[in-house]
């Protein structure tokens, strides 16, 4: 929008800002795009909205999931661009200490240049989206009700996966929304042959490292690109030199000018999880316990891996990601915990909860309605809270490699022993890729010290617990319940590390195709750890699963009064992110992070080199770059508005993890960026959004195309792409 | 400047730009004014310029000094208005346990509940400013040169001093401008009987503490009222229940209203130090090993403090002020250090070293004049710096209490046998005053375990210098001159300090009227390490008096120079800051401390009321403020452009420490403000002004008078000023 038609538009300036406001909050399902194209249109869409539902049309066809990332296809030759963040592990998988492409960056100058993505990386393409609430919660008799319940909806679960996956070239997928009112079954292509095409060099692509994950000002060129193959009859298929690029439905042009501040912007993409729904009770739990609580044990789990693993030393390399995670959450925790006490939202969350009461006592049929949901939820709410004490600690304690691996390795030998159909969620045939990849995965993130040092602290917490809040089991293998003795603890520890074979990779995968018996006559220390707690845990198990049928009953009921409460006063309700697809829609715009300070919409290259520092692994830049910035080589990318290159830019949308590599479409449906991160203060975003705060980041089309003609040598892949003004 | 207006001056906007490039930079001596009036005139200065250079009049008259920082009257009953952290000592003086006016603030509601200013207090009224360059250098003999040129000066200077201070009412100082190319007598009446009327509590005149220090955004109500008194002859008195407030020739009339965005202002006041005209020579030496140094030697400072006094013990407590200066200027250093490396400073000071060369070079007639000018001080500056690592780290040893101590007692008993005209200048009788204080001080800030571990760790890197960077008179009074002993060291620190006396003030105080002899036959360890030392002290005083003799002859030289060369480009020169009475003029506005970010030129007070942390000692808030913020309790004080109360805001002006305090006036000479710190990036301004990122903090008049009314109970003295629209 031009400054002279905002002037025309000002009479109607606060109509506009109404709808503004409702705009940038939401992640819309498809299906839901004809409730909303008003104001879609009113916006700045030009595309038809009910195009947009279409799975087989553009752009949505163009629109793909890696699995906890989302990409986009850029080419008819199956080129998909996503976050330098998603390509990572493939990146690393083809470094070695002499050709590092994490450091150097790498582009394949033609098809057979390109390399295997790391094991196990998909391209996932949506086919269908199908309500499927019928068949997973329709035909369950009224009478059933709690741990019946929710074998009811896994059973079914499983039949509707299993009619859907008619190959390994699909995966199919049921997703809950509304905590359960309803069920959609997901229909992917599963596409296998994925090849590296071209990544930046890490200080690019993650320039500002872990100091500036979640800040503005940013400066990252956080973008990869990847090719889908299949073979010459178009099918999925194993990696093979036969095989030909994918031919999508779509695919999106590049529109090199890129966006201007208030321009609009949508975000097509997998987003993980939210939370936007929790009822006060829960909000009040986990901002006063949880996250504090998480907080620390994160903090000192950091202190004992630093204490035990002196930097520079071979386990430190070891724990360098573990360690990078474990601070991550600590900061993203921290940040909640300050955006919750400076915010309301427990106050919004505590009358809207009494607004609704209100509201179904106002009517008698609403009342016979909706009357038990919410008493029901707080119940229900109240007692999964009861032992969540002990439950937080375990899950820092399981967390170290062995115990859960062990755990793990059990289970599935129990699992192997029913029918394919009716073994547990995570451990059937189609499970097992992933299963395998983890397996694989341990020695590089394990020291046996380290591990040893880690449960050493947290057993000796876990023991101070009174005795009714630990697990007995647990205990007595541990022998705290003859109280905690650190020396007797140690040399238990200490034994078990240098008995077991399970720090072996080659042992473990043998483990995969073990019977119950051999774990059970096994003397490795940490398999008769597993052996020792299976009973037990599956007895906490049922338990989990009878609240977790009851509250599958309950939170449907109470989302259905909330739902009916929002729509009486027009309001369309989204559903929380599940990891299926969504649509975000808003506008180019800065924020004040804090009273005399603003957050401009967008950032330059002159910034990026000003926070270059030599040598940094952080804000290290290559001579190519800093010399070009410096010469203002910028040709055809310079932006008047900027006087420079944009960088990365703020949106006001409605994102979160899994998110990361969606394409930012403008209303044209041209791709005009990458999301990539949100600020520190909408990190909070994931349980409220607030329009003042909640900005995503964006990386900026000049700046990548700038970034492969001028500094990477990547102009084949500008070229393989159709850019327009 | 209205938008309006704005929009029609377009045509114009090169021009003005220009215009306020030039504005924002320099401090300009009242006499200077007429050079600058039409640029003055321009910039938006009603008043007129020649008025400004009247010392008698207002607005100068107005305008006074604490020594140290600057105040000014804003009624003709002597009240003065300065910074919080300038009448500091004076609350505290005042503050006891049970009423902390410190914490809790102070307001006299009439004269009779007026508190007497902390001992030493002084307003000082500037009443003339003299050139005497003529009676300084003018007839010193041509031969003259090194320490006896350095003599002739002192000699000059004392005589000037004593014959202008014909009484105690005043107090006279000679400054130097330009490095010695021009000498001013300053004359002041120094008033001796100052009382506090009102300070804001401390987390209101402190908010945000040391980690808001050199911040923003910021929301300090860094402000705090003192009155001047005389006796009934209207003559400086001592204190006493007689005397009368002092009436000003001038004071000044307070604007509600404040600033907006734009707005001409101007600080009139004594900036203490800076070093724009320096050498690139000195610049790399300064920024590439003093500050760096000094900022490593600071923070291991601090770590042995707080190793040797752990948090929460007694001697913490005393050295809690100590701590916070030592870490203060770290961060100052630090800042600098970074500024520098970030810009490009050096470069352009060896760029102009070059053209000066140049345009020196270029004509036979100013080769001749100014042709040895900068080769003669660089060698000075090489020679200057010949020692520094001893010096830098011998000052940093010599900070430790009784180390210093000792050595101004026993100097003080050598230049006591001389008569008063002819002892070095700050052993004459007219400091006394303020040796005694100083005297006074040392307990509230000394532990002798700190002392000595202070001592310890320098002494232990001294000891690793080349003997040859040594100073043996020391060495040998340590016995470092056989070898580094930590053991033997500890046990001679300890001997000294369980046998020294000095750590008694009434002790300290007895040794200011001994004489040589009994200095030189007492058995206080610390009173003969003093003896020791004198005779080489005295050595290289007169070294060092040599070099700042020759400097005295060879700077003022280069400046000739170098002003001719910038008025031959029509550049005006300003010269450092020398803590004289300066004006400095600007424009309110913001700026960008990095890309991507701007810094707006206001706070408010919602800003303030979201960085409350309740019970934090930097964060904290009293109930009545946090409600009427709440509460929106804003009166005539809300204004529309910040839709609340404008807390402090942000100028272009050019000002440094020393500053602190002074008044902030718009086109009219009216009161808009006090300025009281400057931002972050212009920290490194003592050194190089740059447009982009020098700012100055002041707090808001609407602010002031809002606290005064509403929160503090202080509305006499809203009633006592003059207050306009």
């Amino acid at each position: 929008m031009s400054f002279k038609s905002l002037l025309k538009a000002l009479p109607l300036a606060s109509v506009v800002f109404a709808i503004s406001v409702q705009a940038d909050e939401g992640m819309w399902q498809p299906h839901q795009l004809q409730d909303i194209s008003a104001k879609l249109k009113e916006a700045g869409l030009s595309l038809d909205p009910t195009q947009m539902e279409n799975l087989d049309q553009f752009p949505m066809n163009a629109i793909i999931s890696l699995g906890g990332c989302t990409a986009s296809f850029l080419s008819e030759q199956g080129l998909v661009v996503t976050n330098h963040h998603c390509a990572y592990g493939s990146i690393q998988y083809n470094s070695t200490e002499k050709n590092n492409l994490l450091e150097q960056g790498f582009v394949a100058k033609n098809l057979t240049e390109e390399l295997q993505a790391a094991p196990g990386s998909r391209v996932y393409v949506t086919e269908s989206l199908t309500n499927v609430t019928d068949k997973i919660t329709g035909n369950i008799a009224s009478s059933i009700e709690g741990e019946a319940y929710f074998n009811e909806i896994e059973k079914n679960e499983k039949r509707l996966v299993a009619e859907c996956e008619t190959s390994q070239d699909y995966r199919c997928e049921v997703y809950s929304f509304h905590g359960g009112l309803e069920y959609f079954l997901i229909k992917q292509l599963s596409i296998r042959d994925v090849r590296l095409v071209y990544a930046p060099p890490s200080s690019i692509g993650k320039f500002g490292g872990d100091t500036d994950n979640w800040m503005w000002p940013r400066h990252t060129g956080d973008w990869a690109f990847y090719r889908a193959y299949v073979n010459k009859d178009g099918k999925p298929a194993d990696y093979s030199t036969d095989n030909v690029p994918f031919k999508p439905k779509a695919f999106l042009n590049v529109n090199a000018n890129g966006v201007e501040e208030n321009d609009y912007v949508m975000v097509l993409g997998y987003p993980g999880r939210t939370n936007r729904y929790r009822i006060a009770q829960e909000v009040e739990n986990q901002f006063n316990w949880v996250y504090p609580t998480a907080k620390r044990y994160r903090e000192e789990y950091i202190d004992v891996i630093k204490n035990t693993a002196p930097a520079g030393s071979e386990a430190r390399i070891k724990y360098e990601s573990t360690l990078a995670g474990l601070a991550n959450y600590a900061k993203n925790y921290g940040s909640m915990i300050e955006s919750f006490h400076k915010g309301d939202m427990l106050a919004r969350k505590q009358k809207e909860l009494k607004d609704l009461q209100a509201w179904i006592n106002d009517s008698k049929a609403r009342k016979a309605k909706y009357g038990k949901a919410l008493t029901d939820l707080n119940a229900l709410i109240a007692q999964s809270q009861h032992q969540q004490e002990r439950d937080l600690i375990l899950a820092y304690i399981t967390r170290t490699n062995l115990i859960g691996v062990s755990k793990r390795l059990y289970r599935l030998a129990h699992e192997k022993t029913k029918p394919d159909s009716e073994r547990k969620q995570g451990y059937q045939e189609r499970d097992m890729n992933r299963f395998t990849q983890g397996m694989k995965r341990v020695n590089r993130r394990y020291d046996a010290d380290v591990d040893i040092a880690v449960l050493t602290h947290f057993l000796k917490q876990y023991a101070q617990f009174p005795a009714e809040d630990r697990n007995e089991t647990f205990d007595k293998f541990f022998e705290l319940d003859k109280g905690f003795n650190a020396e007797k603890l140690a040399q238990k520890l200490t034994d078990m590390h240098s008995k077991t074979a399970l720090d072996e990779e080659a042992e473990r995968l043998a483990w995969m195709n073990k019977s119950v018996d051999e774990f059970k006559n096994s003397n490795d220390p940490y398999i008769q750890f597993a052996v020792s707690q299976y009973d037990n845990d599956r007895k906490l198990e049922k338990a989990d699963q009878e609240l977790s049928g009851k509250l599958a009953q309950a939170r449907p009921a109470f989302m259905a009064a909330m739902i009916a409460f929002k729509q009486s006063k027009g309001e369309p309700v989204y559903a929380d992110a599940n990891s299926s697809l969504r649509i975000t829609y808003g506008n180019v715009k800065g924020y004040s992070p804090q009273d005399g300070l603003t957050a401009t919409p967008f950032t330059t290259l002159e910034g990026m080199l000003a926070k270059y520092v030599a040598g940094d692994h952080e804000f290290d830049l290559f001579e190519n770059i800093r010399t070009a910035i410096a010469n203002k080589d910028y040709g055809k990318y310079y932006r008047e508005k900027v006087k420079s290159v944009p960088v990365n830019y703020l949106s006001t949308l409605d994102i979160t993890g899994g998110n990361s590599g969606s394409p930012t479409l403008n209303g044209n449906g041209e791709f005009v960026g990458l999301v990539f991160d949100g600020v520190y203060e909408s990190i909070i975003g994931d349980w409220d959004y607030d329009t003042k705060f909640n900005r995503a980041i964006h990386t900026s089309v000049p700046f990548m195309l700038w970034t492969m003609e001028h500094i990477d040598g990547a102009g084949n892949i500008v070229e393989e792409m159709t850019i327009v003004d």
